[in-house]
């Protein structure tokens, strides 16, 4: 049995306006009908592989669990570190786990959630070629053959370009930077050369081991968040006293590169990390005039350009445009010409530091109760949409500067005001007054959308008096 | 007394997304606060002039009316064009009409109102220098000194480069259709050509006598749509059926080009047409990097570019480009290399060809009452915001399909449903089952806005029974 352990607590700002920091990447659909991280899941489903464990941050918790169970996966265990401390804490949090499970002779397939996969078998028959050495205790990676001098990627050096070719693990040789051009051409050119994608398998007991070797001061830390671990609403949540003390550092920096063992199984599966835009338009298959283009486009004389209007998004055309990304959005458009896509990152941290909520935050909010999403705001009144999944309800609440007006569009609402319960159908409403103690929940079997018209004088999200919470918030 | 008459029967593409078919250019504010159309009508404001005629279409005569509204002018003469036939149809028109009022030897002054002009003082002075050749018989227009190789004006030669830098009237000799490249730096270079604005002053008789003789075929339903003009809720519409007989042409070729006493006075008064964005871009004052910007921008690394968000619109956001137009929208965006702006007209047909509804439509629909917007639809809901100034009032009507929640957020509504009449006032609310007879009207002092939330199996605009409209529709 191999562990699946997907890592998705990342928040990229490469490919914002799409990823953004409150839904990032890899929960997006940025190439066909299922997210990055659905995609990645679906790939463990096989019979050789146990209940994935997935490492997320607490504000994606419901995403992800969502998103699982989209898939009709209910297996899945939902650990969430109390902060982001990049890879190698969260592989050695998953591994401490499972060894306390009792899985320590087990094998861990260690994946991020955010890169896309085209060829899942050649990825899965690379996997099992890599068993028999991760069993023999070597820390395996896999090695992505290079079609082109690539410098947003790091490489691994084998011995020769048989090696390269082989269908089989090698010893890695060095770890190399992601290079300039001129060097990503001679690494291309010897042949002995493959791309780090960041995929690993080992023994569990192995992986720990190494920590215990080359990163010692994590392994303490990370025993006692693991064991104070407390299970929450199906999640668990590692213990954020002690993951303070923890360090950050990549699986690569603190492990890879300093481990004896290490060796690399050699792939092409049509990987691609989608670091950037540029990376979006080669996946999204550009046409012989290099145009890759979805959702609602129009263009006329445009060349080598990527020109997306995303779910809801705006009418977007472009005209007479060469080597241009243009991705547009309700709230937020995005036109950066595709040479240099990495100020993209730099555009986003100017944004949040003049504090545009665009920078982070998407129009519609996702909270473990559903969402809503404002359509119109003025100086005294709101509208929102508002949608709860079966099952759901919201805090009971109240409110000292706003009524809401709510008008049930689709399914069924459980309304409570003040005293008095009633089921509100579709195309009914009901009034709620300034100060009344209320609460929304659907008891129905499909979604329920309802229209909140809300007036008053304030109309900001912190004027809540939360009674009681489902969802332990504050 | 110069009659001002003003032109803004125009729906010009160029300017795609700000200016479509449904709201153009003139009553955009494309540079600063007021709209180009409002900007033209107080350049008219001064003593030397009678009250305007606005010369537009059925489809703007609301807009119109309004936006000269909001500068106090409440004495202009909307007369309404049953369709359009370029500008010269409209001239006669115009100068039939003041022929009728008894106004026959007074001069008028046709200004279209899509331009900009930035030195008013300049201009009346000009204006003021045209006088006495128009009042001499002359047909004056008005040729602004070129400052760089422009190709696309069409072009006014005079006799030589002191004629040019004078400040008098002086005869025309030629007329000079837009130039290429070569042709447009040969006329800069030699001093004696000045671009062709499209302003005129001429004494209504003898615009008359010139289009009886260069342009006859016009005169006859042009006189008899002025006679038959009938007055509908304060505008003068054109008899339809003569003007069905109207050839279409412009009054450049009809008979400026034609006529035998042409002068044209010299200008520079800060005059463009804003014929496509790179113009847009020139007006707007580009920095030392050549970068102009408004609205919810950010850039990082650009240079010789136009990014705008216009109101409501979404965060733009612009990376290292280079000479690209962004326009951004709620509904619409474009981006064109502004080498060849005028293949956004051909985008704008493109896209009408396809049926696309952003080509020519707002999100936000105006009408004789005010205005709605819609900000969810659904296939079984959709929510409107919708906006009825003082006094106004919807027809009487009645849908088969969808029942209506109306929820008032500012001001007062009166609502009829059925026999009851009953006041609204903000944060009440009133159901409108469906098949009830129901009308909305305003009967306060301050803008009414209210939201309404439908829900049925059927949600077009064609679902409706009007039984009594008073901005007589169908």
């Amino acid at each position: 049995m191999i562990h699946p352990v997907i890592l998705c607590g990342g928040s990229g700002t490469r490919l914002w306006p799409l990823s953004r920091k409150d839904f990032p990447k890899q929960f997006t659909r940025l190439l066909g009908d299922e997210s990055l991280f659905q995609a990645c899941a679906r790939r463990f489903t096989g019979d050789e592989f146990a209940a994935p464990l997935v490492l997320s941050a607490a504000d994606f918790r419901f995403m992800a669990l969502e998103q699982l169970g989209d898939l009709g996966i209910d297996t899945a265990t939902v650990m969430l570190e109390p902060a982001p401390r990049n890879t190698a804490p969260a592989v050695l949090a998953a591994a401490l786990h499972l060894e306390a499970q009792g899985a320590g002779d087990d094998l861990m397939l260690v994946a991020p959630s955010d890169h896309v996969i085209r060829d899942v078998p050649a990825f899965l028959a690379a996997v099992a070629m890599g068993e028999a050495a991760a069993r023999d205790g070597a820390l395996v990676t896999f090695g992505i053959r290079p079609d082109r001098a690539e410098t947003g990627y790091g490489y691994l050096e084998l011995a020769d370009a048989a090696a390269c070719a082989a269908a089989h693990a090698a010893p890695v040789a060095r770890f190399v930077e992601k290079p300039d051009a001129d060097r990503a051409q001679a690494m291309l050119a010897a042949g002995r050369f493959l791309w780090n994608a960041g995929i690993f398998l080992f023994r569990v007991r192995n992986i720990v081991e190494a920590f215990e070797a080359h990163a010692p001061a994590m392994v303490a830390p990370c025993r006692a968040a693991v064991a104070g671990a407390q299970p929450d609403l199906g999640f668990l949540r590692l213990d954020a006293e002690a993951w303070a003390d923890m360090p950050e550092d990549s699986i690569d920096y603190a492990i890879m590169e300093r481990a004896d063992r290490v060796a690399a199984v050699p792939l092409a599966c049509g990987w691609s990390d989608l670091g950037a835009w540029d990376a979006v338009w080669r996946e999204m298959g550009p046409d012989a005039a290099g145009m890759a283009q979805s959702g609602d486009v129009t263009q006329i004389g445009c060349a080598d350009t990527l020109l997306r209007s995303e779910e809801d998004g705006p009418r977007l055309v472009g005209v007479n445009l060469r080597g241009i990304a243009a991705i547009a959005m309700r709230d937020a458009v995005l036109v950066a010409d595709m040479t240099d896509l990495q100020a993209v990152r730099a555009a986003v941290a100017a944004m949040k530091a003049a504090g545009v909520r665009e920078a982070e935050t998407l129009p519609r909010t996702y909270r473990p109760w559903g969402w809503y999403e404002t359509l119109a705001l003025d100086d005294r009144f709101q509208v929102k949409q508002i949608m709860v999944p079966p099952g759901r309800k919201l805090s009971l609440q109240s409110h000292h500067h706003r009524s809401e007006h709510w008008i049930v569009v689709k399914g069924t609402a459980t309304v409570t005001v003040d005293d008095a319960v009633t089921l509100v159908s579709e195309n009914q409403s009901v009034y709620i007054p300034l100060g009344a103690t209320h609460r929304l929940e659907n008891p129905g079997k499909v979604d329920l959308h309802l229209i909140e018209v809300q007036t008053g004088a304030y109309l900001g999200e912190d004027d809540i008096v939360r009674y009681e919470d489902i969802y332990n918030r504050a």
